[in-house]
C-alpha cells in the first residue's frame, strides 16, 4: 500500500460525494414538475410536465455544447470564453480530487435547476415552442455568464462575493426571469377582475405538490451538501454545518409562515406554507457554510416574512400573475439570503476570508445588483424578441380549453376522472354579457324568441312520478335507508352543484379571496307509481329536516312512461321488482 | 502523505454514510404523509399534508432547543440533562469519525419520524392546533427521555438493551402514542355502526399511498443501514448485512401478508399488504445488525401475521378507529421485533455482547415495558390535558365537510375534480332518522306537510316550470351572473358529456389516433314560476350566444309540484327565497 | 495507522458505493409501478401496484433460495450451480473491497427489475396468480442463466461480450419476456377495432406516470453509476463518465423524441416523450463506461427513433396490446444499446480490452441472440403452461370492470373521485349489436315491446319526448352507436350511481367488510321528435338486452320546448342538425 493509493483514495471520496449530490440535484426536477403540477389546473398538466422535462432535456446538450465552458473557462473576469463541447483542459479549476466529469455533471444539473423555475411563474398560458427557446436561452447564456462571474473565478469571485450554493447564482436569477416573464406575459384569463382584485385559482392537486415540496427539501441536501463538492480536508465538517444549517432553516420558515399565514388569513394555509418551506432553503443556500445555526435560524424566519408578503406584493400590487409563487420564493428569497449572507457571516469566517463585515455586505449588495442588472437586461431582450416574432402566450381558447389539448393533443392527463368545470370565467366576455342582459338589448335582435304553448301533458292508465331530492352529502345515507324502508327499491343518485345566492365567511387560498358559491349536493331520482307520492315526501323531509338553510329541496315531475330492458315491462309493472335498472 | 491525512479520511468516509443516511431519513416525512393522505378521504389531505409537514418543521427546532441534550447529555442514566440550543460539548458520545453536526442532523431526523407516525392514527378528526401541541411534547420530551435510555447511554443501554435502529426507540413508541391518542379521540363518524361493527372507510388515493410505501422502503436503506453511523473497522460489513436483512425481511413480510389476506379476505388485499411492506420494515429494524438472513425471513414472517392480526384486533375489538393501521404496523410490530431480537440474535453476537440468551431476551421484554410505561403514561398525560383545554378532536360539522376547509380555508385538495359524496353518514341520525320513519313519528310535528294536488299534473294554481340549459364550461360564469340579475336565486348545475356526430381533426396518442366525441358541457336547471320563461330563456341566450356551433341548447319542462323541505312550503312559495335547497 | 487500516477504508468506500447504488435500484420499482400506473386506468392501479410490489417481493426470497449462486456460482460456463440459500463462499468473484451481503443485495436488486419490465405490457388483462408464478419463474431461473452467461463469468463474458449494466441482462430480456407475454396474452378490449386498427386507450394519471420517468432517471445513476460497484482503482473516474454519458443520452433521447412526435403526431406528445427518457436510459446502460461522450449523444438519439418506431411496430404492425410501451423501450433499445456499443466503444476500451472492433460487435450482436434465444424459449414455454393450466387472462367481463375489484376486492383505487366511464366499449358486442339494430332482427323476439299510449300529450304542433336511458359503462359504446345509426344526432351523458337493493357477495377492505351498493352506471338523456319513441326504446334494448339483472332501464317524459341558442329555432326544428348543443 503506497502514497499513492491513499491519494486516489482522496479523490474517490470526493468525486463521490460530488456523483451523490448531482444524482440529488437531479432529482430536484422531479420536486420543481410535482409542485408546478399540484398548484396549477389538470388541464395544463400534461402541458406543465413537458416543460419540466425539456428545460432538463434542452440544457443539458446545450450546457455541453458551450454553457460549461462560459462559465469555467479562463478567458477573462466577464466571460469564460468559447469550448465547443467542453473538450478544454479545465484541471486547473476542479476542486481537489474531484473526477472532471463529476464536476461537469454537477455543474449541468444546477444549470438545469435555473431554467425549472421560470416554468412556475409562466404557467398555464405561455406556447410550449417559445418556452423551450427562452429555456434554451437561459442555459446557454444568460446562466453560464453570471454563474462564472461568482463561481468560475469571474469578477465577482475575485471581489469576494460568496454564494455558496446558489441564491443568487441559481435561484435569484431564475426567479427574476420568472418575474420579468411573468409581467411580459400578462395575467390568465380571470385571475383579476375587473377592478384588479385577484381572484384564487386553487391548485389541482395539492398531495402531488406537496410531495413535490417533500421532494425538493430532500434534494437540497445535495443542492448545498453537495456544494462542499469535498468530503476531505475539512469537507466533512463543512457538509455537516451545511446539512444542519440547510434543514433547520427550512424547518424554522415553515413553521413561521404557517404561523404569519394563520393569523392573516384566520386558517394556516396549506400551499403557502408549502411556500415557506422552498423559501427557508432558498435563503439559507448563499450562507448555510458560514453562519451558525442560530444565524440560520433568523434567516429561516425572515425568509418566512418575504416569501409571504413576497407573494402578497406581486400578486395583488404589482398585479403580475405568478401561479406557483417562484418570484417570491425564489427571487425574493434568493436575494434576501445573499443580503442576509453578508449580515450573519461568522466572524471566524469573515476573518479567514479577510473582509471586514462593511466591506462583505457591500460585495454581496452589488453582487446581487449586477446579476439583477444582467440577468433582467437580457431575459427581457429574449421576451420582447419572442413575443414579437412566434409570440409568447397561447390563444385566448387553448387557454380557457387548457393547454393540454391544443399544445400536446392530450385529451386529459388524468383522462378516467370527471373534472369539474372551471370556476373561472373570461372577465370581459362575462361583463360585457351581464351588462347585455340587465340593459335588456339585443337579444331578439340576435335571435328572435317565440315560446310554444305548453299545455296539459297526458300520461298513461296509471300515474308515474319522478321525485327528484336534493340533500346534502352527509345526509345521503339515511335518505337511502329511508327509502329502502318505505319500499323504494330503485333509485339514481348523481353528485351536483348547488349554486345559490347565499354567502359564506371569505376564505383565502394562497391570500388571495376565494368566492365558495358552489355546494356539493347528491341528486336522488326516484320514479314510483303504486307508492304514493306523499310517503315518499314525507320520509325524506323526516330525515333532511334540521331546521337550518340548505335543508333540500324536492321536485316532482310526470312521467310518461318506463320499460325495463331485461323483462320488457312497462309502466307500473317496470317497477315493481327487486332490481333498480 | 502523512498518517493524519489517512485519519483525516477514516472520519470523512462515516460523517458522509451519516449524512447520507439522514437525507434518507428526512424523505421519510415524504413517505409517511403519502401514505396517510393516501389510506384517508380527499376531504382531509390538505390537513395530513400540513400535519406531516408541521411535526417536522416543529420537531427540529425543539430538539436542537433542548431534545438533543435529554437524549445525549450524560446527566444521568435516566435523564441526559437541560442544554439550551444544544451548545455542549458531545465529543465523548460522537461514533469515531463522524462530525457532530452530521451526528445531531440525523438524531433529529430520526426524532421527527416518531412524532410522525401518530398522526395517521389520528388522521381526519384531529384539531389542528391539538396536533401541533402534542407533536411539540413528542419532540420535546417523550422520545428524547427514552432515547437517551436506549441510545444515549442510559439505564437500559447499561443492561445490554439492543435496539439497532429504533424498534422500539422510534416506532413502538410512536405506535403506542397512536394507539393512546386514537383510543382518546374516538373514531371517525361513520367508522362503527351501531352494533359496534366496523365498516370500511376507504382511501382516497390508493398510488400514492403506495408510492409512499415505496419511499418509506427506500429510505429504511438509510434509516436501518445509516444507524451503523459508521463505515470503517467493520462498519462497511455491518452496513452490508443491515441492507440485505432489512431488505429480505420486508419482502417475505410483504408476500406472507399478500396471502393471510387472500386466505382470510378470499382476495390478495392492496393496502393490506401495502402495511406489510412497512411492518417487516418496522421488525427487523431492532436486529438488522445482529441476526442472520434466515432469521431475518422469519421475523418478516411472523411480522405479517402481526401486522394483519394486530389491525383486525384494534379495529374489531378494541374497536379503535386506526384510519391508516399506524397502531398495527409500528406498535406491534416495534415490540415484536425488539423481542425477536432476544430471540433471533446470533450467538457470536451474544457471545461477543457476553449476555446469555435468557438474560438478553428478559432486558429486552424489560426495555419494551418501561418503553411502554414511560411513552403511555406521558402522552395520556398530554392528551388528558388537551382534551379538557382546547379540545382534541374537531367538531361534527367540521369533521363531515372533511378538515381541509374548516381547518385550512382550502376547498379542495383536488379542486378540478368532481368528488364522489361520502359513502359515510351519520349513524346517530341515520338510526334515529330511519327509525322516525318506520314509526311514522314526529315528521309532521317537524314541518306539517300538506301536499297539493298530486293528481293531475299542472300541479298547483301557478305553472311551475323547469328550464334546463346546456353550456360549455368556460360560459358558465357568466350564465351564472346573467341568471343571478334576472332574480333567479338557485340553479342546480351537473357537468355532463355532451355526444355528437361533429368530427374534429384526428388527435394522436401515442401515435394511435384517438376519436374526441364526448364533450364536457355544463348542465343548469332553474325551476321558475314567477319568472317569465322567456325572460329566463333570453338571458341565457344572451350570454351563450357567439355564432358557431355548439353555442348550447335549452329545454324546457313542465314540474308538477316543489316541497322545501326546511320551512314545509309547496309549489310557488318553495321558490320565493334567497335559498337554492 | 497501518496498512491495514487503509486496506479496511479502500474497502469501505466501494461497499458503500455499492449500497447506495442497491438503495437506488430499489427505488426503481417505485418509478416502474407509478409509469405502468400512470399510463393505464384507474379501474386496474390497485391491481398495478400489487403487481410491482410482488415481483420485488417474490424476487427477493427466490434470488436468495438459488437465483444469485445459479448466476454466481462457478459449476461451469452456461450454468452458476445451485446453492440453496447462498450458503457459498464467493469471495473470488468479489469486486475488490465490496463486502459479500452488499454485492448480493445489488445483485438482488437488479433481478426484480427485470421482472419488473414484464408487468408494463401484460398491464390490465392478467391474473395476478399467473403474475405471480410468471414473475416468480424469471427471477428464479430465465434472468440467473443469462446473467451467469453475462456477468458470472459464463461463455459470453469470456468471449468478450460487454453490457455494463444491463441493457442485455435486465432491459432486453425484460422486454423480450413482456413481448412473448403480451403476444400470447392478446390486446385488451377494445384496443383494436374490427380492422385491426389500433385505438388510442389514454392512461389515466399522466402526472403519475412523469412523476415515475423522474424517479427511473434518479435511480438510473445508481444504476448505471452504481454497477462500478467501485470507487477506487479508477473507479470514480469510471462511476463520473457513467454519470455523465447516462444523462446525456437521456437528455439527447427525451429532446429527439419529442421532436419526433411533434413531426409525426403534429404536436409534442407527452406520454411518448416520457417513454423517450426511458429510451435514452436503456440503450446507453450497456456502453455508458465505455464510449465517449458524443457517442452517448449519438445512442440517445438513435433510441428516440427506436422507441417512437418501436412502440408503433408492435402497436400497428404486430398488433401487440403493450400497454405502456415496454417492449418498445426496454427490448428496442436494450438491444439497440448492446449492438451500438459494439459500433461506439471507445478505441482506447477496445485495445485495453484486446479485441478489434469487427470481433467486438459480432460478440455483441451473438450475445443478443443467445440472451433472446435463451429468453424466448423459457418465457414462451412458461407462458404456455399457464395457460393451459390456470390461465393467462382474466374473464372478459373482470376485465370490462377492472382488475381491482375482481381480483383485489378494491372497489376503486380513488374512492372519494367520480369515474368518467371507460370510453371504450366491446367491439365484437358492439359490431353485433350495431348490426342487429339495422337489420332490424330479434329485438321484439327478445322482448316484446308495447308501447303504452304516447299520444300527444300536447306540447307544440309536433311532441317533443325526452327518452332518458341508464346503461351499464362498458354497454354506453355500443349504445352510442346504434343511437347514431338511427339517426339520432346529439345525447346527454351523464355519470350517474344506480342504488339498489340487490346485493353480492361481501367484499373486505382492510379486513372490514364494505357494502357496496351503488353501482356506476351512464345515463343518456335524448330527446326526440321526428324519429319515433319506439325506434328508439327498440333500438337501445337491442344493445343492451343481456337476460341478466342490470340490463338497464328507459324513462320517458314529455319536453314543453327546446331552443337552440345559435339559430334560435325552437320545437321540432332545434333537433334537425348534426350539432348536439
Amino acid at each position: 500500500m503506497t502514497d499513492s493509493n491513499v491519494t486516489v483514495l482522496f479523490s474517490d471520496v470526493n468525486t463521490m460525494w460530488t456523483l451523490i449530490g448531482a444524482a440529488l440535484v437531479f432529482f430536484m426536477q422531479a420536486g420543481f414538475a410535482a409542485v408546478e403540477a399540484g398548484f396549477t389546473r389538470s388541464k395544463n398538466s400534461g402541458n406543465i410536465i413537458m416543460k419540466n422535462l425539456m428545460d432538463f432535456s434542452i440544457g443539458t446538450p446545450l450546457y455541453w455544447l458551450v454553457g460549461f465552458g462560459i462559465m469555467f473557462g479562463t478567458h477573462s473576469a466577464i466571460f469564460g470564453g468559447i469550448d465547443l463541447f467542453t473538450r478544454g483542459d479545465y484541471t486547473a479549476i476542479l476542486p481537489d480530487g474531484v473526477s472532471f466529469f463529476a464536476y461537469f455533471i454537477f455543474q449541468t444539473v444546477f444549470c438545469a435547476t435555473s431554467a425549472t423555475i421560470v416554468s412556475g411563474a409562466m404557467a398555464e398560458r405561455t406556447k410550449f415552442s417559445s418556452y423551450c427557446i427562452y429555456s434554451a436561452v437561459i442555459s446557454l447564456i444568460i446562466y453560464p455568464v453570471s454563474g462564472h462571474w461568482i463561481w468560475g473565478g469571474g469578477w465577482l469571485a475575485q471581489l469576494g462575493f460568496h454564494d455558496f450554493a446558489g441564491s443568487t447564482a441559481v435561484h435569484m436569477l431564475g426567479g427574476l426571469c420568472a418575474l420579468v416573464g411573468a409581467a411580459m406575459l400578462g395575467a390568465r384569463i380571470g385571475k383579476y377582475d375587473k377592478n384588479g382584485k385577484p381572484k384564487a385559482i386553487p391548485g389541482h392537486n395539492i398531495p402531488l405538490g406537496a410531495l413535490g415540496v417533500f421532494v425538493l427539501w430532500f434534494c437540497w441536501f445535495g443542492f448545498n451538501g453537495g456544494s462542499t463538492v469535498s468530503m476531505t480536508d475539512g469537507g466533512a465538517e463543512l457538509a455537516s454545518i451545511v446539512f444542519f444549517n440547510t434543514n433547520l432553516a427550512a424547518a424554522v420558515a415553515t413553521l413561521a409562515t404557517m404561523i404569519i399565514t394563520w393569523i392573516r388569513y384566520k386558517k394556516p394555509d396549506v400551499s403557502m406554507t408549502l411556500n415557506g418551506s422552498l423559501a427557508g432553503l432558498v435563503a439559507v443556500t448563499a450562507g448555510c457554510d458560514c453562519v451558525n445555526p442560530w444565524a440560520a435560524a433568523i434567516i429561516g424566519l425572515l425568509s418566512a416574512f418575504a416569501v409571504v408578503f413576497g407573494i402578497e406584493f406581486v400578486d395583488k400590487v404589482l398585479k403580475i400573475d405568478d401561479p406557483v409563487g417562484a418570484v417570491g420564493v425564489h427571487f425574493c428569497n434568493g436575494l434576501l439570503g445573499t443580503l442576509l449572507t453578508g449580515v450573519f457571516a461568522s466572524n471566524k469566517w469573515l476573518a479567514d476570508a479577510g473582509m471586514t463585515r462593511g466591506y462583505f455586505f457591500g460585495i454581496q449588495c452589488l453582487g446581487a445588483l449586477a446579476v439583477i442588472l444582467w440577468g433582467g437586461v437580457t431575459i427581457t431582450i429574449t421576451f420582447f424578441i419572442i413575443k414579437k416574432t412566434i409570440g409568447l402566450r397561447v390563444t385566448r381558447e387553448e387557454e380557457l380549453q387548457g393547454l393540454d389539448l391544443p399544445e400536446h393533443g392530450l385529451v386529459s392527463a388524468y383522462a378516467d376522472f370527471q373534472p369539474i368545470f372551471a370556476t373561472m370565467s373570461a372577465p370581459t366576455k362575462n361583463g360585457a354579457a351581464a351588462k347585455a342582459v340587465s340593459a335588456k338589448v339585443d337579444i331578439d335582435e340576435a335571435v328572435p324568441v317565440v315560446l310554444k304553448t305548453p299545455k296539459a301533458p297526458v300520461a298513461s292508465d296509471v300515474k308515474l312520478t319522478k321525485i327528484e331530492i336534493f340533500v346534502r352529502q352527509e345526509c345521503f345515507e339515511s335518505l337511502k335507508q329511508a327509502m329502502l324502508d318505505i319500499g323504494i327499491t330503485g333509485m339514481t343518485v348523481t353528485n351536483v352543484l348547488g349554486c345559490g345566492v347565499q354567502k359564506g365567511q371569505p376564505s383565502y387560498y394562497r391570500g388571495a379571496v376565494q368566492e365558495i358559491t358552489l355546494h356539493p349536493r347528491v341528486q336522488v331520482e326516484i320514479v314510483v307509481s303504486k307508492i304514493p307520492v306523499k310517503t315518499v315526501i314525507d320520509a325524506a323531509k323526516s330525515v333532511m329536516y334540521t331546521g337550518h338553510t340548505g335543508d333540500g329541496k324536492i321536485f316532482v315531475y310526470d312521467v310518461e312512461n318506463v320499460v325495463k330492458v331485461r323483462t320488457g315491462e312497462e309502466g307500473v309493472d317496470a317497477l315493481q321488482d327487486e332490481e333498480q335498472y
